[in-house]
C-alpha cells in the first residue's frame, strides 16, 4: 500500500509537470471543418459531458437550432428542432473533439475556431471565439437572427482578421500573457481583461500593415474594446492543449476535466483518460445584472470552461483577482481563504504562473481526487449564467459536485493496472 | 488655537475635495511653443525647482544641450554650452510652465506635448511623450544623435498619431483609466503597464479609420507596445491639471507639487501657492538592470513625475502594485506597510481611486506636512534613476528630505493670514 502511495505520488508530480512544461501557441483561427480532426457537417459540438437532445437545458437546445439555422441546414426553429429529432445533426461534446466550449460550447462546421499548438507536445486544441458580453449569444443559449448574423460577423470578419494578425506575428504564446495577467489582477476566467489587452497591443502592429480595411479593422478592435473577456476563449483551448498529454498516467489520480452541459457535471481524471464521473450540475451563486432576474430563471451550471480551474486559474486563484472577488460581493479575505482552499486539494505549485500579492507563490495546480474526497473540499470555479431561456443575466462562482470525484476514486481503486 | 486647528482641518478638506473633482481629458498632443502659455522659443524647460546652469546635474545640463541641438540653435554640445552661458537660452521649470517632466523633465520649443484638460476647472496642463524604456533619451541625460533624432520621431510622427486619434475620439479622460489601471496593478508611477493597455485600445478602433499610412501606424503601436510606462506621462500632466485648482487655499497644509532637479527636492504647499521648499534631493534605493552599475553612478533624485504621489499613486499605493513591489526586491507585506505609512501622513482617502486588495479602501490623498513633521514619515516615491553620464540604468524608490517639509511648515507658521 505505501508502494501505490508513493506510485500515485510519483505519478501525479509527472501529471502537473506535464501540465506545467506545455507550451500553448495561439497559432490562428479557422473554420471548425477544416482544422478540427474528425469534424462533419452535420455535427454540433457542446459542451460538458456527453448529453442526449431529450435531457438537454433550454439554452443548449436553442444554441443546438441556432447552429443549424447558422449552417443553413433549416431555415427556422421549428425545422432544426426536427432534423436534431430525426437524427440529421450528429451531438457531441467539444472534449471529444480536442475542443472546448463556453457556457453551451456549441460549435458547427463552419464556424471559426481559435488553434492553439502546445509546442511541447505538438497536440492541438480548439475554441470558438467568445461571442462578447452582450445579452445574446449562441454560448448564452440565445437563437434569433440578431445572434446568428452576430456569429455570422465572427466567422466572416473578426476571425479572418485576427488570423492574420496572428499569423503575422507568427503565434502568441499564450502561456507567457497569461503569467503576465496573472501580475494584472486577471484570474483568467471570469476576469480576463489584462490578457485581452495584452493580446489586443501585440495584434495591432501587426494587423495594421496587413493592408485591411480600415472600417473592418475598426470594427474588430471596437469589440476587442468592448470585449474584456476575449481572451477567455484563447486561454480555454490553451488550457485543453495543456492538459492533454496530462491524460492516462498510470496511478495518476489529477483532475484533467471538470466539464458541465447544465444538467450534468462531468470530471475526467489522467489513469482513467477519457471515462467521465458525473454528478448534478450545481446551482451558481449569481449577481444578477438586474433586479429583473434571480434564481428561478438561472440556468445551472453550464460550459468547458473549467477547464481554467483544472490547469491551476479561475477560482482557485481569487486573491489574484480582488477586483473580481469585490464584483461577486467577496472580500480579499474571502479571496484568501477561496486560495488557500485551492492550495489543499493540488499536488502543487505553477513554476511560472504566480500570484503578485503572495509573493509570488506559484497557482495551485494539479487538482487530487483523493484530497477532495478526503477534504471535502470541490475546487471553486468561476463562471457566468444563462437565463433558462437564453441570455447573459449574471457572473457568479460555484462548486462541482463532490459524488463526481467519489466515483472517479471508487474507479480508481477498482483499476486492473493498480492491483500490484 | 482651536479655531486654527479647525480652519486648517476644513481646509485640508477643500484642498483634497478640489484635487478628488477634478476630471483630467487627455485632448490630445501639441508643439510646446503653441500650446504652453508663456513658452517661447528660446526656452528650454526642466524638472524640479528652479536651478542654475552651474549647479545642475550632468544629465540635466545633457538634456538641455540636447534640446538646444534639437531645436537646431547649436550644431554641437560644445556650441550649445557656450549658448546656455551666454544666457542666450532661458532655463527654466517645467513647473512654471503648468507642465511637468519626467527625469531631467527637458522639454523645449518645438517638442510635442501632451495636452491634459482639467474638465471640473477647466486648466490645462502639459508632459512631454514619454521617450521610452531605452537606455537613451533627453530624459534620462543622454544628448547624441540616436537620441534627439528620437525625439524627432516623437515630434513628427508618434505625436501626430496620438493627436489624431485622442481627437477622433474626442478626449480620454484619464481619471477613468487610473481608476481602472489600479484594478490591474499599476500604482500609476513606475507601473503604468495596465494604464499604457487601456489607452492603446482605446486608441486603436479610431486609429486605424484615419487612413494613416500602415507602417506609420505599425511604428506607433510598436512603440506603444514596447513602452509599458508610456501612460505615465499623461498621468503625469492629469496630476498637475488636478492639483493647480488646489492651490493657493488659505490655510491649507496640503503638499501640492513634490519635485526634484537631481540636486534640490522642492515641495509646494497650498496655503503658500507657487513658493518652494527646498532640502537635497536624495539617493534613489536603485535596482540597477545590470551589475556594471551602482550607487557611484547613480544621479540623485529627479524628475517632476512625483506629482503621482501628490495625488496619491505612486510610492503611496504599493499594496496595488505588488508586482512592483517585488521588483524593488520587498515583499507584499512591505508593500503593506509602506500603504500604511502613507495612510498615517495624508488626510483623506480617494473617492473613485480604490485599492483591490484593501477591499475598495480609497487611495491615500492629501499629504499633510504637519503629519509629516510630526511623524518624521515622508511619502515614499517610486522612480527612476540615470547615470551620472546620462542613460536609464534602475528603478527604484526614495524619500524626500524632510527639511522640506520643516521648512514649510516653519513658512506656513509665519503666514500674516495665520495670525488671527
Amino acid at each position: 500500500m505505501s508502494d501505490l502511495k508513493e506510485n500515485i505520488e510519483k505519478s501525479n508530480r509527472k501529471t502537473i509537470e506535464i501540465m506545467m512544461s506545455g507550451q500553448p501557441v495561439w497559432i490562428g483561427d479557422g473554420k471548425a471543418i477544416d482544422v478540427i480532426p474528425g469534424m462533419t457537417e452535420n455535427t454540433v459540438l457542446h459542451a460538458g459531458p456527453p448529453i442526449e437532445w431529450d435531457r438537454m437545458c433550454n439554452p443548449m437546445r436553442q444554441g443546438i437550432m441556432g447552429a443549424v439555422i447558422f449552417e443553413k441546414f433549416a431555415n427556422n426553429l421549428t425545422e432544426a428542432k426536427e432534423m436534431v429529432e430525426d437524427g440529421e445533426i450528429i451531438l457531441a461534446p467539444c472534449h471529444d473533439f480536442f475542443a472546448v466550449g463556453g457556457m453551451t460550447g456549441i460549435t458547427s462546421a463552419s464556424m471559426p475556431v481559435h488553434i492553439v499548438k502546445n509546442e511541447t507536445f505538438g497536440n492541438m486544441a480548439y475554441c470558438l471565439p467568445h461571442e462578447g458580453s452582450t445579452f445574446k449569444a449562441l454560448g448564452w443559449g440565445t437563437c434569433d437572427e440578431e445572434t446568428i448574423q452576430h456569429v455570422r460577423w465572427i466567422a466572416e470578419e473578426l476571425s479572418p482578421v485576427l488570423n492574420a494578425g496572428v499569423q503575422a506575428i507568427g503565434g502568441i504564446n499564450i502561456r507567457e500573457v497569461v503569467a503576465r495577467a496573472i501580475q494584472m489582477g486577471d484570474e483568467a476566467h471570469s476576469r480576463c481583461t489584462a490578457a485581452t489587452l495584452l493580446i489586443t497591443r501585440m495584434l495591432a502592429p501587426y494587423l495594421v500593415r496587413l493592408d485591411l480595411d480600415g472600417e473592418i479593422l475598426s470594427r474588430v478592435f471596437q469589440f476587442l474594446q468592448a470585449t474584456d473577456i476575449f481572451a477567455l476563449h484563447i486561454i480555454m483551448a490553451s488550457a485543453r492543449s495543456i492538459i492533454d498529454p496530462a491524460k492516462n498516467i498510470p496511478y495518476s489520480t489529477i483532475v484533467t476535466t471538470l466539464a458541465r452541459n447544465g444538467v450534468d457535471f462531468g470530471i475526467k481524471v489522467s489513469a482513467m483518460g477519457e471515462d467521465w464521473f458525473i454528478g448534478p450540475a450545481q446551482k451558481i451563486r449569481t449577481v444578477y445584472f438586474s433586479p429583473e432576474w434571480d434564481d428561478s430563471v438561472a440556468t445551472p451550471d453550464i460550459g468547458d470552461s473549467s477547464i481554467m480551474e483544472v490547469v491551476g486559474l479561475g477560482g482557485l486563484i481569487h486573491v489574484a483577482a480582488p477586483a473580481h472577488e469585490h464584483l461577486l460581493g467577496g472580500t480579499y479575505a474571502d479571496a484568501i481563504r477561496k486560495t488557500e482552499e485551492a492550495y489543499s486539494i493540488c499536488v502543487g505549485e505553477h513554476e511560472t504562473w504566480r500570484i503578485p500579492s503572495l509573493d509570488l507563490r506559484g497557482v495551485p495546480i494539479g487538482i487530487d481526487i483523493r484530497k477532495v474526497v478526503k477534504t471535502g473540499i470541490t475546487p471553486t470555479i468561476d463562471t457566468a449564467t444563462p437565463h433558462v431561456d437564453g441570455g447573459f443575466i449574471g457572473s457568479g462562482e460555484t462548486n462541482p459536485p463532490v459524488e463526481a470525484f467519489e466515483k472517479a476514486l471508487r474507479a480508481f481503486g477498482e483499476l486492473k493496472e493498480m492491483r500490484i
